[in-house]
């Protein structure tokens, strides 16, 4: 991997711990609460279209997640639903809060092997307190120069990161689960990028075609990242 | 004014641009939507309990007013709301995400005054996604190094923030129109501040004390800051 490297960014959310199964997890929750009006895969395309309509609005994050759970649980039921309902879905939204973190393999290790060798930081989509909350309950808080909380990881979002961070391009390694969010955008303006794919993967987030660029690494967990930036 | 001031963070609601009016306006249609149950001052009172109940998990911003109202009017009805009325508060909460930006006196000339010859950052707290995109509306971005948002704004987060910029508190200057948490916090780790008042103040913001500090300057407009740096 190229030398050149002094800035390494992590995804959070299902590269450094556990976050897409207590998504599905409250969705399967949230169906199981209406399914007399709807059966439950009606009711996840439902709140998804929801999801995707309030995306420009909301942002990422659970306080968007459970917003649109509720107006999807309006509009599904037509103002027909018990009014428990909607506090439920406040109590469920409540819960993803309050989670606690479930760190991935490696990633203590990887971490502590690559601290003082380069300028770590977090680069995340989602709630910012709750992505800081997140950050200080998984205890990898000092790894970091920063938790940097990005409102979209398109292409100019990185190049504000990078002014940001004051990094050029190529000195930039971005490592995360997701190919659309945390690979492409960083191969596009110059940077690296190292894809470690996690079992589920937010549909949102997927993309039908295989990437080959010089830039870009394919791996299967984070500490082959040791094994790649020493070679 | 101190002059070996070389970053210079601007708060953003109520200091470059009208924020707090929108939340009392639509305190107000909240509490008419409910004064069936309840008189419209104690609707206001059990509004903000809520509110400052939900502030350790949903931090500041507008997804968590609107989970709050949500909240707080299945409370106040016990369940006996129109289904409406949840519809209607979610509908207040967009509207208040897609209000126009409405600049303070001042703003624009003495950022143009300011610009190359400190580092500018607009330090805020509220949701991510929200406050980009008003900085953004705002065609302020381009006087601005960065966006800062601030989960909150105690001691412990001005620290977080001069690391993050490399920056000793000596060479710091915060302006903001909340003694609280603009002020107050900046002294004490050492930074320099300008208070500059704004007619609505949210009560969580106030203070019951004045300050004497010799960081510390107020101002009754944003203009009087160009005139005190160049003393």
């Amino acid at each position: 991997m190229n030398n050149q490297i002094t800035v390494i960014a992590f995804d959070a959310d299902d590269t450094l711990w556990v976050n897409e199964p207590y998504f599905r997890e409250t969705e399967d929750k949230f169906a199981a609460l209406l399914e007399d009006f709807m059966p439950r895969h009606s009711l996840i395309v439902e709140l998804y279209k929801t999801e995707i309509a309030n995306l420009p609005l909301y942002g990422f994050g659970i306080k968007g997640f459970m917003l649109s759970m509720i107006e999807t649980a309006l509009r599904v039921t037509m103002g027909k639903n018990d009014p428990k309902v909607v506090e439920m879905i406040i109590e469920l939204g409540q819960e993803m809060l309050n989670k606690p973190i479930e760190l991935l393999d490696g990633v203590e290790e990887v971490l502590k092997a690559l601290h003082g060798k380069y300028k770590l930081v977090v680069a995340t989509k989602g709630d910012l307190l709750d992505q800081q909350r997140k950050l200080t309950k998984s205890g990898l808080d000092h790894y970091f120069h920063h938790i940097e909380i990005m409102s979209d990881k398109q292409e100019k979002d990185y190049q504000k990161l990078l002014k940001h961070l004051d990094c050029n391009p190529e000195s930039f390694l971005m490592l995360g689960n997701s190919l659309k969010s945390d690979v492409l955008p960083v191969l596009n303006i110059g940077g690296h990028a190292v894809h470690i794919p996690y079992h589920t993967t937010w549909v949102h987030e997927s993309i039908d075609h295989t990437i080959e660029h010089p830039n870009f690494y394919e791996m299967e967990s984070l500490s082959e990242v040791l094994v790649k930036l020493i070679e």
